[in-house]
């Protein structure tokens, strides 16, 4: 396994609303996606792109920042919530080629998997790992996009 | 304001030594800073270099994950620890031109900065702002380190 791009750092969120006011009001973001239910997984979310690198005229590659409010109290998000009122970091997601040898990989470690294969917000299949098993963090494994990969490079 | 580059995200570990062992060993990290004490911050740190895209012969320029573990009971890391033995995210780092700018600029949005703008693990200088005025999120401001400094383009 050779660690692939970090794809986007999650942050639970109350208000994806105000959230995205704060990361363009404040912090000066300048691409945010339209927010949208992502019904499977609880949540509402957009995406917040960052600057490949810092300057005026940067593309903007960066690793993105997934904003997630929970849709209902049936959310996974609704538990860290809870405990996280006003919001905060709630998972890493690492790019992979081939999801389904990742998942035999991580398996193969004794990592505890959250559940089946799914699409994730990207359109691309995703799992997450324990944060018991990742040094406390909760880990999103993800396919790179197709548009994105360059692996057999 | 204009949003710069995520520089890094603050992980705090346990142990720098065993977390540098599961990135490597786990993730396939290839790229590990050597640890060193940063007394000033009272923590221990290196940083994993991510690829800047996925594929093997990406270059190393993503978004580094800066590991922390604390020097010792007086440091700031210390109370983060005691409530996530495990580890887990500590906080984002983002890249601004000018560190001073900044810092005037966040006081005049009211934004509470933590202590005195110092130099931080990249030798630029920094300042961290209150989680409870960032969404939950402890939020490191940094000035881009002259070499990966883009801003006049």
């Amino acid at each position: 396994m050779k660690l692939g791009r970090l794809n986007h750092i999650g942050i639970a969120v109350p208000d994806i609303d105000a959230a995205i006011a704060h990361y363009r009001d404040v912090l000066g973001a300048t691409d945010i996606t339209e927010p949208f239910d992502l019904p499977e997984q609880g949540v509402r979310v957009c995406f917040v792109n960052t600057p490949t690198q810092s300057g005026p005229n940067s593309e903007l590659h960066g690793t993105q920042l997934e904003l997630l409010a929970p849709l209902d109290e049936n959310s996974p998000v609704h538990g860290f919530m809870q405990k996280n009122p006003a919001g905060g970091q709630h998972h890493l997601c690492f790019e992979v080629e081939d999801i389904a040898e990742a998942r035999t990989y991580f398996e193969s470690l004794g990592k505890r998997i959250l559940g089946p294969t799914r699409i994730g917000a990207h359109g691309t299949p995703i799992f997450f790992l324990h944060p018991k098993d990742m040094l406390g963090q909760l880990t999103e494994i993800m396919e790179t996009p197709k548009e994105d990969a360059h692996w057999s490079n």
